[in-house]
C-alpha cells in the first residue's frame, strides 16, 4: 500500500505500511476524521467508524450534505490519531509527542447490499464496546431507510509513531530545567444509568 | 462567520457560529487535524497548534512536504474534536456520542514576521501547559530558520455540541436493555522525569 500518496518524507524511521501496525490503531480509536474536497474546498468530519479487513465503514443519515456527497463515490482521506503522551524536553525546539496515527486513502462507496449494510451496522455499534450489537434493539426496516452505510476501501494506508521518552540535543542536557514524559490516556468512566435503571449495574462489556 | 461552507445542515440544534462557543474548545483540546487538498485529493494531518484571537497557528519542519504546500497559501480545513461520552440507547439507532468538536476553514498564510513567529511559537508551546515557555530553551537562530509557522485566519467556524444523556424513542424505554452514559475524558498522569532527574519534582503547571 506504498504510493506518492502515503510515502512518508518526513522521519521515515516513524512510520510503518503494515497492517499489522495500522490494524491495532485502527481497533483502538474511538472515532476517525474523514476528508473529502468539492472545488478545491477540504471538509472534514469526525464520525465513528469500524474497520473489516481492510475496509472502513461510517454511517450518517441520508439527510446528511457530507453524507449525500460520499455517497458519489468520492477520494477521501481517513485520519486516526492516538495521543499517548506530551514530550517536554529542556529546549522549546525538543518537545515532540508520542502518539499512534494513522492516515488512509480510499474512494467511497455506497453500500446497497443488506447483509453488508447489516454487519457494518454491527461492527460499528461494537466498535468501542464488543457485545452491545447483541444488547440492544436492533434496527427496524424504518431506521434502516434513514440510514446510509459508507465504505472507505484503504487503498492506501501508513501509520506514524512516536514512542519513548526526552530526545534533547547532548550540550542541552546539563541545562536546569526540568524534562520528562506526561503520559496521556484516553479514560472511559463508570457507566452511569439512565432514568429508572438507577442502581442496576452496567454489563461488563462498558468496562474498559 | 456564517456561509454556506459552515452552514448546519444536519441537527442545526447541536450548532453554533458563536466565538465563546468556538474558542474554548479550540482552547482545551491537545490538537487539531488540517485538511487540504490537492488536485482533488484531500490529505490529512494530525498536529499541535495554538490560538491567538481568530487565528491558528502551526508550526513544523521546513522540510515537510506537507507544510511547503501550506506555505503557499492553500485552502484548508482545520478539525478540533473532543469526546465526552458515550450514550448507550436501548436501540441500536438512538446510540450517540457526547462531544464537542468546531470544524473551521481559512486560507493559510507563511508566517515571515519574526515576532509574530516567535509568539506562535511561544503559545504552541504553553498551549496544553501554560508556563513551559518561560522554563525551557528557547530557539536559536538556527532552530529558528528549521521551522516554519503557518497562519490559519478563521474565516469561517462553527461548533457542534452534543451533551446530555439517553434519547430513547418513547415506545422503547420499557425495554429490557440496560441504557445510559459512558463518560469519556482525556487524562493526563503523573509526570515521569527524563533520566538523570529522578526524584526532582516535575513543574506544577504540568499537572492538569
Amino acid at each position: 500500500m506504498l504510493t506518492s500518496r502515503t510515502k512518508l518524507s518526513r522521519l521515515p524511521k516513524r512510520g510503518s505500511h503494515e497492517n499489522e501496525v495500522i490494524y491495532p490503531i485502527l481497533d483502538e480509536a474511538v472515532f476517525c476524521h474523514v476528508s473529502y474536497s468539492l472545488d478545491g474546498q477540504p471538509f472534514i468530519l469526525p464520525i465513528a467508524y469500524c474497520r473489516i479487513d481492510d475496509t472502513i465503514y461510517i454511517h450518517g443519515s441520508v439527510g446528511s450534505h457530507f453524507f449525500r456527497q460520499l455517497s458519489e463515490g468520492v477520494e477521501v482521506c481517513v485520519a486516526v490519531t492516538l495521543l499517548d503522551a506530551m514530550i517536554m524536553a529542556r529546549s522549546a525546539f525538543s518537545h515532540s509527542v508520542n502518539y499512534r496515527s494513522v492516515v488512509a486513502f480510499g474512494k467511497t462507496r455506497l453500500v446497497e447490499d443488506e447483509a453488508e449494510r447489516w454487519l457494518a451496522l454491527e461492527r460499528i455499534t461494537d466498535h468501542v464496546f464488543k457485545g452491545r450489537w447483541a444488547d440492544c434493539r436492533l434496527p427496524n426496516a424504518s431506521e434502516m431507510k434513514k440510514t446510509m452505510v459508507i465504505a472507505i476501501p484503504l487503498e492506501e494506508a501508513s501509520a506514524k509513531i512516536r514512542s519513548g521518552g526526552v530526545n534533547d540535543d547532548l550540550e542541552d542536557r546539563e541545562l536546569p530545567y526540568w524534562a520528562g514524559v506526561v503520559p496521556v490516556s484516553t479514560v472511559f468512566g463508570e457507566p452511569v444509568a439512565d432514568a429508572g435503571l438507577e442502581g442496576q449495574n452496567a454489563p461488563d462489556y462498558l468496562k474498559r
